[in-house]
């Protein structure tokens, strides 16, 4: 098994045809609750290997959040729903002691490929200072996620951390694995929802639930840092959605994000 | 039944619990291809009969699509993931001849609740021209979904229309029903879908199918005409992103839609 903490902590092992079991990690945590992300990339990992044959990468990976994850053991089944030519959908659903928690529906397609008929590219990656200048937040036994990336946040973006509120519904940084493991696609919806919700700059609340997270993935990324941008521009009715974009080091962009989530009471 | 088109085209019938039967209509045709989000409030339409005594509202709605729908019977297995409290998930397959065509998974829950612990809105409608100024395009028997909407687009992003592109992946114009019925939760993935391409702005191509579509439902909007942008930002590697906001006449956000669809090759 690889070294790595994130490849162990998304390993599963197949049980029957399209059963697959493994540990939900306690490392993705933020208090009690598993990570709404590490769950996006715990179900693209079993999807990835039920469609291990087809050579395929994951193109677009939505999540229905049920319930909250636990740490311990998890099951996944797998249903692959069609396997075409260029396509191939498939549904995995992440179950604990028999209770459903995450729904993960996935399409796969082939990245890079030769083709580009149309190229027009009008965003760019996040301006953000060098690493070394930006803002690195102590440890934290609650945020207990955080440890497993090297991360230098924006300092304006970042100021609520020292309670100083930028007024607006952004963050942004320079992210990357602790243990220096390359970012992939796999990773990616991991890395989607890895940094603090952008609505703490305006506001910080309890924590901020999850009801969907889509992920699109646009290329493989470099290794390196990704650099990352989050963006609430619609925060009422007691929703918030929350866009964000993850860069690669030679500034190509690897995934795009948009959850729905839970404006909480407090 | 309703007198409405778009209601008789998303009639379904119940043949027993989690299988309903409708039509497939052709009115919302690009060509011989029924368009996505058509297909998309089907099978929301399905959802929400399914829902219907637990009296939510659609919050997130993911169509992904298998294969091009057809003209004629459809049916729709649908299944109830969870229903909790607050929110329920349940998905939806949507089959013709035995052969499913697409998947919509979608979670419901409570709109414009009072609960408002947070309120930061920094996007605002798309500037339009008034209603009477804007681009109206003559008939056209290829583009069957058009004659279904009365449709003002602004000049500047449709001058592809008029071989006049704008370099710019943007569409956006004023958009309602042309038979009058008002808009709803379950007809916005529809509108969702409904302007051509934002890449035509930038070249025209062969249709731009939709691989995945997600709508957020945000509110529920007012009677009268929608106002609708969709832009891309990313069109590359073969890949594009399509981000949609419909706004209806009060100014508020009904719906946010992301798609990710493929480029065609000419």
């Amino acid at each position: 098994m690889s070294a790595y903490t994130f490849d162990q902590d998304t390993h599963f092992e197949r049980v029957e045809p399209g059963l697959y079991r493994g540990q939900l990690s306690g490392n993705y945590n933020i208090g009690p609750v598993p990570n709404g992300g590490y769950v996006a990339s715990l179900g693209l990992s079993a999807l990835t290997l039920a469609l291990a044959d087809s050579e395929r990468d994951p193109l677009s990976v939505t999540t229905h959040y049920l319930r909250p994850a636990r740490v311990g053991p998890v099951e996944a089944r797998v249903e692959v729903v069609k396997q075409g030519k260029r396509f191939a959908t498939a549904l995995a659903r992440l179950s604990q002691e028999g209770q459903e928690h995450a729904i993960v529906l996935a399409t796969f397609g082939v990245l890079e490929g030769a083709r580009e008929p149309v190229r027009h590219v009008t965003g760019a990656p996040p301006s953000l200072p060098p690493v070394a200048d930006g803002f690195r937040p102590p440890a934290n036994d609650f945020i207990v996620i955080a440890r497993q990336f090297d991360t230098s946040y924006d300092p304006e973006s970042a100021g609520w951390m020292q309670r100083r509120g930028s007024g607006r519904a952004e963050i942004k940084g320079w992210l990357r694995f602790a243990d220096g493991r390359a970012p992939d696609l796999r990773s990616l919806p991991l890395f989607a929802d890895a940094m603090p919700p952008a609505m703490f700059g305006v506001k910080v609340t309890g924590w901020v639930p999850t009801i969907e997270l889509t992920v699109h993935l646009r290329a493989r990324p470099a290794p390196g840092f990704l650099r990352a941008v989050f963006t609430s521009r619609f925060i009422f009715g007691g929703f918030l959605e929350e866009d964000g974009e993850l860069w690669d080091e030679r500034g190509v962009l690897v995934a795009q994000s948009r959850q729905l989530a839970q404006v909480p009471d407090r």
